[in-house]
């Protein structure tokens, strides 16, 4: 099938597959001064701040670029230029967090685990007792580099109990998984709208914590990364400080109500865990193994290892998938040979089902018979 | 009219009016990895440089955001962080770009002119000629904040005779007006996707020397905003670095293939000149008066002085003009009552003659007879 001829169903971590209704939203022109899109701004804000539960002690403050744009005002406006910062790493998003800080001059410290292993919240106790100077820590909660899932709430209450400042990385978890302000502490947490919001890909957003925001002025040296400069302006305002990509920010509003209409966090998680439920059983039967264990492993990306076979070779292997209508991802580790599936998006159990006869059909194109399935 | 019931038509510099075809590419989800993305990335990049005739001697390096973003990554990763650089201002977006230099710790000076009153090549040659420590020159095009034009073939003429670097902001000019870098010594150019292209905002874009590009590695604080790292990346993989925003870059690329249709840069600028003879047109029968001699003045966005009369009041008027269907953009001067209209986007002569219209009875309705028309 030609991707000319229809749209793809995208398994990647984002951009992935939006609502019709969620495109359709760009089929509008707004001025970007005027009150009907200002007003689209304060609900899309008010929005995640209902999924966070965090009207009570924070603020959404949305930043136009991609997510890791978002990563870096929040660090550059919160670190401030004599703090220091833990970055705990296990995967290609934890490492790009601890450049983001070394680029900006700051004082960075990294705790690194291998990349199917959690950091936890004993960890961090053994760090933080042992380096008072560390004032930040930044954590990646779902590293899509594997679809690995670190405990958060493990973390935050070690860090809480520090009385240190908590950054969070919720790029490929937030809307998915529970992330209730009420329960864990955090002064900021990051994601984007193309995400498991399942907006199109173009803005950021920063929840954070209001009283640290508030003295956080001066801090950035970047004008377009200030939060806090976009934060003042906005609610003094109700602009955005620069030109908005204004049809991103209606179409995540659109995605935002199918969201809450859908049911929440808890529905859309229900629907992810059926997808990778579904995913999980058709690569069973294809013989295809999982790298990460299944108690660490968020049903948002998983990470396979590649079959093996002298035959195998991705590129080919992306491109039959891609054939037959669905856009697979790389790995994204150096010791293993990998592809990733993302199980996030506006698809369902459906879709994955068809997903799997695509990669069954495949393999099978390319002689392949993965090892488990012979052995069955 | 209702804003629910049909389009407005944006008078704006950005977002602006693009057309249903372009709106329309934004119907399809994209795989940021996938081949035929990269290809349509690749276009893109390509369709620029041929803009400014630039194949020879620049590359083109997008970047996400808006266009402030790609200004500031140009500044941040062009001057060294032992540069000084000298930024001509004559509105807000000179204000801005100095405000972007002066954050990020690195030398600035200044040289301000009047909103109405454009640098010179001899202003330049006096102030390089008294400051040798000066390398590089930050120059607004059109100044968005009145409309004014800055004679850009003087002053670079000026910057390359003294052996300095060039930067130029050509946000709302790109496209419209010719810069052929064959015949104007520059840098790097910036311009955005929401502007001339008359795509929708998300996205902006450096038209860079590449032999200076080369050698700015390292130079950059901000890994968002890192032009060397962004351009380095893209020319290894013909990926982005960080998620794009691809329903921005596939409506982007669609807009180009229209202005390319269209006839280019000399079918833009006269469209847009046609459009801003027929809002000066039908302005001169209301008898409303434009802020800037004509010969200064873009045929881009346009400042016109508010009606002398105690009943105006630009809340009051821009409400019943958008209520007509059309969204005008408030002055920025200080020191005088203004409003703005933009000549530019997916529009004609039609829709300029319309505009006129509505505001003429806009001010009717406010019972304002302005007094140029009360004299005529």
């Amino acid at each position: 099938m030609s991707l000319q001829s229809r749209d793809p169903i995208l398994l990647t971590p984002g951009p992935l597959t939006t609502s019709l209704a969620t495109k359709s939203a760009m089929l509008q022109d707004w001025g970007s001064w005027d009150a009907s899109f200002n007003a689209i701004t304060a609900k899309v804000r008010k929005q995640l701040l209902d999924i966070a539960n965090a009207h009570e002690s924070h603020v959404c403050v949305p930043m136009q670029g991609s997510g890791t744009f978002s990563i870096e005002a929040a660090i550059n406006t919160l670190l401030p230029r004599n703090g220091h910062m833990l970055v705990l790493i296990n995967g290609a998003y934890g490492k790009r967090m601890a450049k983001i800080v070394e680029m900006m001059g700051r004082q960075v410290s990294v705790f690194e685990t291998a990349d199917d292993v959690p950091t936890t919240g004993a960890d961090v106790e053994r760090i933080l007792s042992n380096d008072r100077s560390i004032t930040h820590i930044g954590v990646i909660h779902c590293e899509t580099s594997t679809g690995i899932l670190n405990p958060l709430q493990n973390i935050a209450e070690v860090v809480a109990s520090h009385k240190k400042s908590l950054i969070i990385d919720a790029m490929s978890s937030f809307g998915a998984l529970e992330i209730d302000a009420a329960k864990i502490s955090f002064d900021a947490l990051i994601a984007a709208s193309g995400k498991c919001i399942e907006g199109p890909p173009g803005m950021g957003f920063v929840i954070v914590r209001k009283c640290v925001l508030e003295k956080a002025a001066g801090n950035s040296r970047s004008l377009s990364l200030d939060l806090h400069d976009q934060w003042v302006y906005m609610e003094k305002t109700t602009q955005w400080r620069f030109t908005p990509p204004t049809h991103i920010v209606v179409a995540f509003h659109q995605a935002l109500n199918q969201f809450v209409a859908e049911g929440g966090q808890p529905a859309r998680l229900a629907r992810y865990t059926k997808n990778y439920d579904t995913l999980m059983a058709g690569m069973r039967e294809l013989g295809l193994i999982q790298f990460l264990p299944a108690k660490i492993q968020a049903p948002i990306i998983v990470t396979m290892h590649a079959p093996k076979s002298a035959s195998y070779e991705f590129k080919d292997f992306y491109n039959r998938v891609r054939d037959k209508g669905f856009i697979l991802y790389p790995g994204k580790l150096t010791q293993a040979e990998t592809f990733r599936v993302g199980c996030i998006g506006a698809i369902g159990a459906e879709e994955m089902r068809q997903a799997v006869h695509a990669i069954g059909d495949a393999l099978r194109e390319m002689g392949i018979k993965p090892r488990n399935a012979a052995n069955s």
